[in-house]
């Protein structure tokens, strides 16, 4: 498999966490997102939404992060993403779209260079924008959590597919200076994540076109 | 089953459209968004995200349309939302996600409100914004559409889970005067989808608290 992707976008961490979970075995290709590098007509010639993750994956190339993760999900099983109990499967799939459709998309960069560029907001506002999606949307998942009554993890002791969107989502927050300190569900799941060798390989800072990569 | 919804929300029109395909009883309970009824306390309690539409169905009040939608094809499988074959499955949920996410989410009703106040934009640079974000993920949809030599229906000879999520971009999209003259393949499937009794209960100009509701 080939992953095409970006240290920092969020949805390229999605996948590298998810196929470091799976223990799939990929090569992570670069493509800069700032310098529009997915916009060039040899990559949207194979992905025509010039969008990243792309993934090279059996025969296909394939985009939309959501989309990939339910298929890797049912194209290699283990360790599953999804209980198997449908009615664990929505509880967790509720929390994971809210916060792949009312947070990440809203601020996904493609708005944010809109916001600058035609309408002219400053940093400032942009960065109001971003934190104000996330308390929309982080508040009442942590209202869920606390209801659920969750541990480590949403579902079981293993993280899935909440927590495959949730960390690239807190790490985006706290780089936008989010406060967190009223979400103890959410920073507790975080924690226990960011323990596991899957999350730390996948993180933005550990990928070779990541100025902070030291190797 | 009761499905709370306001009838120009395009996911509550996405949730009709899967009740009565799926063949499923349900009452309609009128939510006003603009009057901002979804964000009162008596209904942030049984769904903190204050967000439409909710399903209050088998003991449980459910939120996240597309959480929602995923939901109903396991609980409810005939007929079904997504193929068998797990390729196929990743087809229609590339699409289907495409326009959830890069479209909807960022033209949603509070991105709008938000637009207007604090962000003082006008009518005709909120439209500007609603048909730019229709623009760069239809015209790819079209292209993955023409590439997959698509019927009537994205797969098969019935409607699924990708129509559903489309007809009610679409309505939007000509509520915006968003050109689809160079959409052939969406236009198609949108005559095909519309001569289908599901589609027509769940048109907004057919429920109770549409203003062109003449029943």
């Amino acid at each position: 498999m080939k992953l095409y992707g970006y240290f920092r976008s969020s949805t390229s961490y999605r996948l590298r966490i998810a196929l470091h979970l799976k223990g799939l075995a990929f090569e992570n290709i670069p493509v800069n997102l700032v310098t529009a590098e997915n916009k060039a007509a040899d990559f949207t010639q194979r992905n025509p939404f010039g969008s990243l993750p792309m993934l090279e994956a059996d025969g296909r190339d394939r985009a939309q992060s959501m989309a990939l993760l339910e298929w890797l999900d049912e194209a290699y099983p283990s360790p599953a993403f999804l209980p198997r109990d449908i009615e664990a499967r929505y509880t967790v799939r509720e929390l994971a779209y809210a916060i792949a459709t009312e947070i990440h998309a809203v601020n996904n960069l493609p708005v944010l260079k809109y916001l600058k560029d035609p309408l002219r907001h400053t940093q400032d506002e942009i960065d109001v924008w971003y934190r104000t999606w996330l308390k929309r949307t982080l508040d009442p998942v942590e209202a869920r959590l606390a209801q659920l009554r969750t541990g480590d993890f949403l579902h079981g002791d293993a993280p899935g597919l909440f927590e495959i969107v949730l960390i690239p989502q807190l790490a985006n927050a706290r780089r936008f200076q989010y406060d967190l300190g009223a979400s103890p569900h959410l920073t507790r799941i975080e924690a226990a994540c960011l323990a596991l060798p899957a999350f730390v390989a996948a993180h933005p800072d550990q990928q070779i076109d990541s100025p902070e990569n030291k190797s």
